[in-house]
């Protein structure tokens, strides 16, 4: 992971010093660097190969940190990671340009590992994020997929990188094919559980420790699994109510309003049972990624801990 | 090229309506498709493989639509080709967004050729062309990068694109080194003539033929080459006159004011010899083309009189 660091630090243009600190801003602020880890380890479980597995490492991070930049124009969000975003800092065209840089670099780092299979799983990915994306924007407030949508969408959005994260470093690792279905699931089961923990964050977190505001995904419409649960209970609520006057009001309410909604709304899922009960689908993608990396037979391998200890780290983390 | 356009029609998701009409929006408006014709011809004059060259030339517009897309947001540019934009209809989020899932697509066609020399080329030319308007926003009302920044922000937001849909060609053709050498001159030259053309009919053209107002250039803060020179012979209006004032004015002046300073500026150098002049070095870098495409010694070919009648086109072009 140092070297992915050092790496991830190397991205820009000598030329260019105005992108290349942006792109120092982007890059140093630390993330939880989850996907890169699962890439260099899933290569640990089969043959490692420094060369490739690093480059792919930097790619899976580089591609995380472009989608992360769009998506937070697209919410016209104000912090990540405890910082200013760059939307916030340098306005949306900035935020535009400077993630297609990084979505380009992420593609040439993928291309360093020489690999088609690698590089067309990893394009496929860069589609399904701005796929499950798009699905969101149709989607706010209007909420009759309900639970088919939400799912579809997380597997898009966040499932599709961790899978992809996994599986390149398995095929890069020369694993069989029975191997890199188990990393699959390893990785499907993994990313959908981290989404999960994700939107219950979203609603009971800590602002300060999550690193950025609560509250934001009913505030912008899109309704998560613990909301989708407690409205599934209460199925009144989706015509009246805080959730139903988000929905119908939302282009005269004013903003004090809309506040005092999200926080009754808030407040609803937090006392019913919709947080525990969303826990419990977390822990039982947490089971399958477990059982998963459990069909694969190869020699005793620390990589293997550490692949299973990223699986409790993902659903008991508070940020 | 019937086949190229057909393909175009095919992307999309099967479950996702919306973002299907989305895209038959923006990809069935006829564009020029001069970059896929240039790759399919490239093809020709070498070994052409239906399979490789059609996925090739598909990627080639669908990257450069993609591109479109992204600056029209960054632009906000209201016309495109005549018709409103993906941002004027449906704001800068869905055009983000759409824009990721076309360089996607791109990226996942140029990956059925199966050629990671193409797909890497491919890749650096993405990372170019968000460099080049990257440049170019750092450089809006900044004129003190003159002539040599002009060139460096025009190869890379534009002849990228254009030496890729060449040099792709020759190489999925499996052309020697020297000729793509000479590919590689054709596409920048020709590529690069395509721009100050481009930049010639901002200042000078018909607003109904281009399809998109004019003197938006100017208006944004950006001097292209016509301007640069007319400057250059006078350098007095870089402190006095129009020029200055829509620089240093810009935050406080009232909108007549600053259309009639785009307008005088738009006078003064289309009354001075700054557009012949500019139409000069398009002619120079034409003739830079066609000297290249005589470098390649093949049997005769009317793939070869086609690539040179697109230096003609997109010399003599209106819009």
């Amino acid at each position: 992971m140092a070297e992915v660091e050092r790496r991830l630090r190397t991205i820009g243009e000598d030329d260019f010093p105005w992108l290349d600190e942006l792109l120092r801003y982007i890059l140093a602020t630390p993330g939880k660097r989850a996907r890169p880890a699962v890439t260099l380890l899933a290569g640990h479980l089969f043959d490692f190969d420094p060369d490739v597995h690093i480059s792919m490492a930097v790619a899976v991070e580089l591609l995380h940190t472009a989608s992360l930049v769009h998506d937070d124009s697209v919410d016209k969000a104000p912090l990540r990671r405890g910082v200013a975003t760059i939307t916030a800092r340098h306005g949306d065209a900035v935020a535009l340009l400077l993630g297609d840089y990084l979505f380009a670099s992420s593609a040439e780092m993928v291309c360093a590992t020489n690999n088609v299979r690698v590089i067309t799983l990893f394009s496929r990915t860069l589609r399904l994020l701005a796929d499950g994306e798009l699905r969101e924007i149709q989607q706010a407030f209007d909420w009759t997929g309900g639970l088919e949508e939400y799912w579809a969408r997380v597997e898009r959005k966040t499932a599709s990188l961790f899978t992809t994260a996994a599986v390149s470093g398995a095929v890069l690792g020369a694993a069989t094919e029975t191997e890199i279905d188990a990393v699959t699931e390893y990785g499907m089961s993994l990313g959908t559980a981290f989404q999960v923990v994700d939107d219950i964050l979203d609603l009971q977190g800590d602002a300060s420790e999550v690193g950025k505001p609560i509250g934001s995904d009913l505030r912008g419409g899109i309704l998560t699994l613990p909301a989708l649960l407690y409205l599934g209970d209460h199925p009144e609520l989706n015509e009246k109510g805080p959730f139903a006057r988000l929905r119908d009001e939302r282009e005269t309410m004013t903003e004090p309003d809309r506040e005092q909604c999200v926080d009754e709304a808030l407040h609803l899922i937090r006392d019913s049972d919709a947080v525990e009960n969303s826990y419990a689908v977390a822990n039982r993608l947490a089971d399958r990624a477990r059982q998963a990396l459990g069909k694969i037979n190869r020699p005793a391998n620390p990589a293997l801990q550490s692949l299973m200890d990223i699986i409790d780290f993902v659903v008991q983390r508070h940020s």
